[in-house]
């Protein structure tokens, strides 16, 4: 057989070699770096026998395929020791993740962290043990009789669910078979430094009206200095979480009794979340935007014309006044899911002119997604949150300049509030093998992502395109920001949409007397404020920038004697727009100043009786410690200044 | 018989005179002036005969009840004319009420303005007839026979809705005859200087499911002078009219496909409120307000613990993920009709000592009522609305001050918007004859009631007491505001509440080591935005102080050479955060002046080449038109002052 490879270059082999037979003959270093490997491009498993003429392409754990497979069989091995040590366990799915993977068991048992030293240690056995994988294929009804004697209903229920013509494959390790598609590496054995991270408990298929199984995190890397550096920074992110340590400073909180996806802002965040809301309404004031304050619900016909109601009634909150919400003469209203057709009332209150063109609108605008509740987390995923919302109406000929624009205001808060190393761009388009899930024909879209390319490589933007990614009435380019943990979530997006004022019949005069439509671009400039703060809390570890801090000094007399002179300072402070606190209670110093810390105040000022005396202040910082005596007027000019400048920590 | 006078003085009369004929015998100035009398405190007609020994009161137009019986005279000689005019009318109700009286009516015509004036002819050919207004009672089923013969439905379904041992009466004015309780004048001749104002649809009964009526308005005056002053007054007051005015100066605007109630704040009604919301969060946070952002729904659940699910839910919107939303496995959320419980899980996030208090709440908060469309009304009545809610726990002895200190924050707030001629206080209890209504029992009820009446004196607050206005958790101060038209509105409350702590479960560990429920205020400091926005626009007729006035300068180039020189007069004043337009139009300066005039913009700036040549601006003030020419910056120290002072126009 004739084996081609990626560098174009062939060379004949013995049919039914496998792909590790080959690479061996390569370089036996190659083979044992293999761990799986594409024919033709397809992914598979590096142990298989190989027939007839072939690409064939080497994964190692460099590769994502390879890791893939790796930390795959990986899922398996952590199947079979749970399977070893309580047989009555059902099993469920075990996919690899990104950086990792998990299985989701049925068992009566509830995993405790010692269950999990138990299972590692099992695991380690197996990979001693290193029990050779190998692939077969049932026919349908066989491989149904043959999971439901081994006590497995899930899989059964899995082998059902697909389609007729489907290959049903299974992989065994030793005493271990699973359903499973695969690639899978050769060997238990190759399969080193696992560790497995945490229980969580999982629907089975995602959906809350099914079983609630338990679902074992773990990863697994080639070498152990990798995992090693992996669980150290997992570690250092989960201090971070803003889940977590949100909570701890008191900044938000949730209760069962109100719902998930509903945080509660506690002081602190709600005055971090004004600072914000005001500092993205006076910039884009002074960028020429209009601020709006519209309605939180509507009509039902409302979400008719903007296509919300064909397009995503599922993810909005309905309330009827009667059971039957297609019923012509209810009274039928819907929560938001977006601003559009809102601020759109705004344009359409008078005529409008070309000579009014653009026109921006903003909003800090509630939205509301009824997200089911397996989907929340902490203060990323809501049911309810706050947007900097706005559109831009303008004509054709305006649409690079305030397209532009946008993309300026986005980057300046990226930059503001220090982001600008954390974020990407992409380019996202519509799925044109799907098109039922947009509004407007091909034409208009080819048209339409065609222009904004065009902008995005005029203005140098280092995107990536993804398709499928579109709002359903308009490409988009959305900025990504990758979280602690690595995860990407959307910070920001601008959009362009030509079909939207067709359908709400906003129109202007142009200078050649025909009425038109304008061109409207969808924008955020710091995107959800919720999220937002989810993100600065795990940045800065808690230690929020000194302008957005919600307390910017705390005072800490030494004894009651300073404490006239303590609050005499936070109120000299308070003039000048500081947010000071002063901690009166009868503690110790030291214990005030740990918990100021504990709080990442970003600076307490100790009063004692020298300091009275001398007209100075003792200044620390969470930062840098001790920075010695000052005077007010000192202290006070560079904390100003390191307001005013918004400086980063 | 002996009849007693209000100051005590008792005098033997005839038994059978009529209260007229006895105010005729103390003197006939008293009987020509009195219109209704009062028997033993019940209101009644002065021309039936009295028997027996009694305590009367004589009611002249001065008198509520005076003004009461001649309008309601008034209603009836309407009535009277349009069944002339329109024999085949069905009357429904005529009731007097605040400044007027109203009937609705049943016909097929649609009342025109020129109908208004045929109605306004016969009724004054009514009064000039002096038809001698007759009393009579009729059992039941006479009644309803009678009224059935006279083909009037309405009042058929009127008297079948009384209870059984009611007293049937009719009044007989000539050939009209109505079903009425009375107390009414002694003839047409009695009621002169009546006037017409409009007609509007209104439901029978007050349901959308009923048919809709014309309702007829009217008002009548003894003299002819205080009708002019009136209908003079009302005049003034419909060109200041928020829902009118508001519209004409783009501040807001409402659109059916959105629904009623929901009103679009326009850029500029959004600027207004911007501007008083930071107003008041700024002024809170000064007095030691903790902000809280809260979410806007929350489960069923929830309700139940706080007493809206069994005293609130029809005015709630609830959303659920089945038709029974009773049905204990539903997930069921309500769209929050107010704050309390989701400021009080702030309160719950940790445990409390009696240092930590008292603790103040303020949040910019949004709520929702499931009002029926027909209570709409402009910015007034709304289905979602945002209100300045705050919430103190204290100690027992903290109550006083911190009643004292929101006191202080309302009459602050209320001076700096000019409202303070506007106001009146009004202590608001529970109903002790309905208490189904409220929660708490009648101990607890007394005992706030008495402490609240305590500290009102204390404070020495002009309130007047009103029973069954109380929140069903507690008594309240109301801050009353009259509107243009005269109409009362609730501007601001301050609830005491001794019962929701307790309920939620809310705790702090006093100084002699036990756990104790703090008490609760309730308040808002400025109340509803919307409302608030409304009021501002018609006490200062749209002319807004500058303080918050949405554009405060407009500039105003004569010719397109002084044209950049405008923009650069923007420019420089925007630095001081002066919020201003330029008028770039290619129009006369006279119309530009007028349009600015119209828009209500404080300050006007007229540039031409001369004042460019000289480096000065030509000022003119909405108020005071030409202020003359002056410096630059001699305007700009005028116009800073006079927004930093806040200063009423």
């Amino acid at each position: 057989m004739i084996i081609t490879f990626p560098d174009g270059s062939k060379r004949e082999f013995a049919d039914g070699l496998t792909g590790l037979d080959i690479a061996n003959e390569i370089s036996p270093r190659l083979a044992r770096a293999t761990l799986s490997c594409s024919i033709d491009g397809a992914h598979t498993d590096a142990f298989r026998p190989i027939h007839g003429d072939h690409e064939i392409k080497f994964f190692t754990f460099d590769d994502e395929n390879g890791r893939w497979a790796y930390r795959h069989t990986a899922s398996h091995v952590l199947a079979q020791a749970v399977k070893r040590l309580w047989p009555e366990t059902k099993l469920a799915i075990g996919p690899a993740i990104e950086n990792g993977f998990y299985y989701d068991f049925d068992t009566p048992e509830t995993f405790s962290p010692e269950d999990l030293g138990k299972i590692e240690a099992e695991m380690a056995k197996i990979e001693k043990e290193d029990q050779k994988v190998e692939r077969f294929e049932l026919p349908r009804e066989e491989a149904i009789a043959y999971m439901d004697k081994l006590g497995e209903p899930y899989k059964v229920e899995l082998i059902r669910d697909l389609p007729e013509d489907a290959i049903i494959s299974f992989y065994r390790q030793g005493d271990f078979v699973d359903l499973c598609a695969g690639p899978h590496v050769k060997s238990t054995g190759v399969v080193k430094n696992i560790k497995l991270l945490n229980v969580a408990g999982a629907y089975w298929r995602g959906s809350e009206k099914n079983k609630m199984l338990q679902r074992i995190y773990g990863t697994a890397f080639e070498k152990k200095a990798d995992l090693d550096a992996y669980v150290t920074a997992l570690e250092e992110a989960k201090k971070r979480d803003h889940n977590k340590l949100g909570r701890e400073l008191e900044l938000f909180t949730t209760v069962d009794i109100i719902g998930q996806g509903l945080p509660i802002l506690l002081p602190k965040g709600a005055r971090v979340i004004q600072l914000l809301q005001r500092f993205v309404e006076d910039e884009e004031q002074r960028r020429g935007y209009m601020l709006t304050k519209t309605p939180f619900m509507a009509k039902r016909e409302l979400y008719k014309i903007s296509g919300h109601w064909d397009h995503y009634r599922e993810g909005m909150f309905i309330m009827s006044d009667t059971p039957d919400i297609e019923d012509e003469n209810a009274e039928v209203f819907a929560l938001r899911p977006m601003t559009c057709p809102f601020q759109f009332m705004a344009y359409l209150n008078r005529s409008r002119s070309y000579r009014d063109l653009p026109l921006r609108y903003n909003e800090t605008s509630t939205l509301f997604r009824n997200e089911s509740s397996g989907e929340m987390h902490g203060l990323i995923r809501l049911r309810q949150f706050t947007i900097s919302e706005g559109h831009l109406a303008c004509r054709p000929d305006q649409v690079a300049e305030e397209f532009k624009g946008c993309l300026d205001l986005a980057k300046f808060m990226i930059d503001t509030l220090g982001f600008t190393e954390d974020v990407s761009y992409r380019f996202s388009k519509w799925d044109e093998n799907d098109t039922d899930k947009y509004i407007g024909d091909k034409e208009d879209w080819e048209c339409t992502q065609n222009m904004m390319r065009d902008i995005l490589n005029d203005l140098g933007v280092p995107y990536h395109e993804a398709d499928g990614e579109a709002a359903f009435y308009g490409p988009k380019l959305d900025i990504q920001i990758r979280n602690v943990y690595g995860k990407e979530d959307t910070l920001i997006t601008i959009q362009i949409d030509f079909q939207l004022a067709e359908r709400f019949g906003m129109q202007y005069m142009d200078s050649d007397g025909q009425k038109k439509y304008p061109v409207v671009i969808h924008r955020t400039s710091i995107g959800c404020y919720e999220r937002t703060l989810a993100l600065l809390v795990e940045k800065y570890a808690g230690a929020l920038p000194t302008w957005m801090a919600p307390v910017q000094v705390k005072i800490l007399p030494i004894t009651d004697r300073t404490a006239d002179a303590s609050v005499e300072i936070q109120k000299s402070l308070e003039q000048y727009g500081v947010r000071v606190e002063t901690d009166l209670r009868n503690e110790k110093i030291g214990f005030k100043i740990r918990e100021a810390q504990m709080q990442k105040t970003p600076y307490m000022l100790v009063i004692g009786d020298k300091e009275v005396e001398q007209g100075m202040i003792a200044v620390r910082s969470r930062k840098d410690g001790d920075l010695g005596t000052m005077t007010l007027a000192d202290f006070r000019a560079k904390l100003l200044d390191e307001i005013a400048t918004k400086a980063k920590p």
